[in-house]
């Protein structure tokens, strides 16, 4: 078991500016995690990362399970060595790809038994080898396997994984053997009175850190911060307040506005690949015929390569032509957009003006589309 | 018309170093140009490529032509700001892709008259249209329209097509009115009397430079070099002789030998895209198993990024995985490899010892495949 700190440097009512320190360096947050599904943030380097912001990275235990396998990856080092990233890596369970992505999937107590896409072999993810896999990985923040129920979901299902999730997050500590940290994660849907018997009984286990999951899974997009948020105030103060999979730059913000202090989210990414950029002006579609001769950057507020090297039409060029390179430029722009995002957050939290700079963010351009 | 200039600084045997000075900055040869069909060498920035070694790019007449348009790209500016490129850019002519890629191809002595395969729209290339392009994208060498038959071809078949070539180049002559200058091509296949004829015709017209076309188009491997070689000894020694579309690192050394200055090539650009990568040891198919868990850089004499930041362990993940940054580590090791070949013959070639280069070359492990 590894070491991990982390320490509320600011507050300015429920939105917190802190730093964490993991085996693998600080990271500040709020935090915004970049995905690196496996194990490489598609299409763009690690020192691009850097570049871009980014100082916590997420890979997927799923993935990199079935391909190259955990053992050769902790043959090679752990995943930090392989992928040439220095700083602190998140990976989740495992669980929530095995569950939405695999094959004839079957859950019950033992765990999620999967075939797998890539050549059909038969796997059971329990608690224990999702622990296994990410001592492998070495990574810094380790995912314990949870249930997490697409919702709208009956009460009885949600009591059910709450339930499950206590149990599994048991064997998890009782398990898991390597260099990083667990963190518990908080279940039970729409039902606040269930997720306050996941946030106690996972309390009473200690972990140096607490996951709101089962959000963004169904439930209407204008609850998501208000579940975070009642689900935030069940959690210790002294600990980072991870939101999984969540979201849109609008719903990182409101977020943050309720406490929460880490996010991860394909968003920026898979939508760079889709050619959805996120800008000051609202969200550009980069395919639109008004951008064929438009030499302006994509975003004159931003300082990425894609904006300060390249006009819309060669970045539209690009998109239409179906060039490597603008899935690349694409995937810099949105991630610098949402992790220069972090960091005004983070100041407005330190200079007490989080309220007035939410407010700003929520009635800018910015949240809606570019017209 | 703009200005070229081209000086011979050291020559060892019938084989050349020299500087050549464009309207956008000068490139030494011998010299590779990196292949950027659509206005961008496939996954890899402009920075990438001045890292890699190259000091010209080449583009394709053909595509820009088709995507976004000659036009387009004239109205912001040319192509050299458009992809982002300071230093100096070579365009084909767009005839041999309007014969090779298009749908129902007809040739005469107006040009290709082809269909777009984007849209099927109906399109005549003739060689004032190549001109017109070419000068829109603001070339600084610019390739005259040329007729380059597949071989084996009978007699009468090379022989209508010098005719055609010379014609051709004299119409192009007559109606470029850009910032660049025009190259002529040779062509007569195998007939070396039809390439002194072909030679004779382009040098009374007067170019600034020559290019060997019709080379690796279908005749045997082994007979690249001596065609080439065989023309260039036709052509004047004051000017740059270029070697199109060749081609394999030993067949580049070899036309070196023969005294030929620039050459470009897909093959390691489209190579690194299907995991062929040339190393010291010869060529690597990184998607081999025996990779999987090999710790060691792919080629431990290369300093780019793939080799010196990555393992042949995650070079292979990341082909096996269709990863994006798969294909563009690859890219960037393969033409660092190119560029480097081109350096080190320049500096054999100044330093007296281009033959024992050659030598050590042809029978190093380089031109076979790793074992």
């Amino acid at each position: 078991m590894g070491t991990f700190g982390f320490k509320v440097e600011a507050v300015d009512g429920p939105a917190r500016a802190g730093v964490a320190r993991s085996g693998h360096g600080d990271f500040l947050t709020p935090a915004f995690m970049p995905v690196g599904t496996a194990g490489t943030v598609k299409g763009i380097t690690t020192a691009e990362l850097r570049v871009a912001g980014a100082d916590i990275v997420l890979s997927n235990t799923y993935h990199l399970f079935l391909r190259p396998g955990h053992r050769v990856i902790g043959e090679l080092g752990g995943l930090h060595r392989f992928m040439n990233w220095s700083g602190p890596i998140l990976t989740d369970s495992g669980g929530f790809q095995a569950f939405s992505m695999a094959d004839r999937v079957k859950m019950d107590d033992r765990g999620f038994e999967f075939s797998s896409i890539l050549d059909g072999s038969r796997h059971l993810l329990s608690p224990e080898l999702s622990m296994e896999i990410q001592a492998a990985l070495g990574s810094d923040i380790v995912m314990v396997l949870d249930e997490c129920p697409a919702l709208p979901a009956p009460r009885k299902r949600l009591e059910e994984a709450v339930a499950r999730t206590t149990a599994w997050a048991r064997r998890c500590v009782e398990s898991y053997d390597g260099p990083g940290v667990l963190f518990g994660i908080v279940q039970g849907g729409t039902c606040m009175d269930l997720r306050e018997r996941s946030a106690a009984e996972l309390q009473e286990i200690g972990f140096p850190g607490y996951a709101v999951g089962g959000v963004a899974v169904g439930e209407p997009e204008d609850q998501i911060a208000g579940i975070a948020g009642r689900t935030a105030a069940l959690l210790p103060e002294d600990k980072p307040r991870y939101l999984m999979g969540v979201g849109r730059p609008q719903d990182l913000v409101e977020a943050v506005a309720r406490g929460l202090d880490m996010f991860d989210c394909v968003m920026p990414t898979r939508n760079a690949r889709n050619g959805t950029l996120f800008t000051s002006r609202g969200k550009v579609n980069i395919k639109r015929a008004g951008h064929q001769r438009d030499p302006s950057p994509l975003d004159p507020e931003c300082d990425c390569e894609a904006c300060t090297k390249y006009s819309r039409a060669y970045l539209r060029h690009l998109f239409m032509s179906n060039e490597i390179l603008g899935h690349r430029l694409h995937t810099i722009h949105n991630l610098t957009f949402y992790l220069r995002l972090m960091r005004r957050m983070r100041a407005a939290i330190f200079e007490g003006r989080f309220e007035a700079f939410r407010r700003e963010f929520m009635s800018s351009p910015a949240v809606g589309v570019e017209p």
